[in-house]
């Protein structure tokens, strides 16, 4: 199931007071502010983890995410690329170049990795690993994880068939029907 | 589109000579030589990267993936995403704990954390990332970017509403109906 796309975040109007000091919040807040409200709902929802996600592009959400790891047993789920995936449907493109991220919480590897390959321009987040790891969400673990060699890692990784690994590349280089991504 | 599930491959039955010497192949490799297969197929087919993974439990083939970013618009579906997320629908688990990934290249860092958040129990692979960089993949870039801090990454990273940044956490150790992942 994919968020509803293409709505706008209402802007808060006020009247201040003449002569007040109005101070205007720039519009990333409040996309950052929609992303925790997404995140807050999900929670509450039983849909899956604390996480929210927004992906907009001059100045408009093109897509919304939560996490739905649980929801629809995948794994992959998180706000992120569920924003991401939906952001990439309504532009009908594997490329979000032009468009940034608003996430409730800083991405974990899983989404980090994911917003680099959609080409996003830039990232703005909420709260820290840190805060997500007090709540049961240690993806910290997989920063170090990912940052070891090989051989290091907690997680066997064997090698077999390398005679035989370069065929696919050879087939790629050959295909007169590549698209690069 | 999901790959076909749930097909075992076949094994290659040879009668040999009376008094040969017979090696016989462990299974680990004819799985890879499936996830190889797959990548070779979805460049011949022109409907993605040359990429393929198969998805294991108890000797038997539960889940194909294939490159798919391009023909699906979707940056996120790569071969080991693709076959998690089938296998995954095929255990009603969002937890494939029990499962081992063969990969016909070693796994770019979205896919190693999508590997340890489905909480798979080994990795087999042929390519190397370097292979893969040859060929115009260069997933190593991404690596580089992961294992350095947020303030040395080329991609800016924003922080924003550090006093609201807690509730949807809040919300979650409130919540009766949280289910860890």
């Amino acid at each position: 199931m994919l968020p509803d796309a293409c709505l706008l975040p209402e802007r808060r109007r006020k009247s201040p007071p003449k002569d007040a000091v109005v101070t205007i919040e720039p519009l990333s807040t409040e996309f950052l502010r929609e992303a925790i409200r997404l995140a807050v709902e999900n929670v509450e929802s039983g849909r899956g983890g604390p996480f929210g996600a927004v992906i907009v592009r001059e100045g408009l959400i093109i897509a919304r995410g939560t996490n739905q790891v649980t929801a629809l047993r995948d794994p992959t789920a998180h706000a992120e690329v569920v924003a991401i995936r939906a952001a990439c449907q309504v532009r009908h493109d594997f490329s979000l170049a032009g468009c940034e991220i608003y996430t409730s919480c800083e991405p974990c590897p899983l989404c980090l990795a994911a917003i680099y390959w959609a080409h996003l321009d830039r990232i703005h987040y909420a709260a820290t690993c840190d805060q997500a790891a007090e709540a049961g969400f240690d993806d910290r673990v997989i920063y170090e994880e990912l940052s070891k060699s090989k051989q290091e890692r907690n997680l066997p990784m064997l090698q077999g068939l390398i005679a035989e690994a370069a065929a696919p590349f050879q087939a790629w280089r050959q295909s007169p029907n590549r698209i690069p991504y």
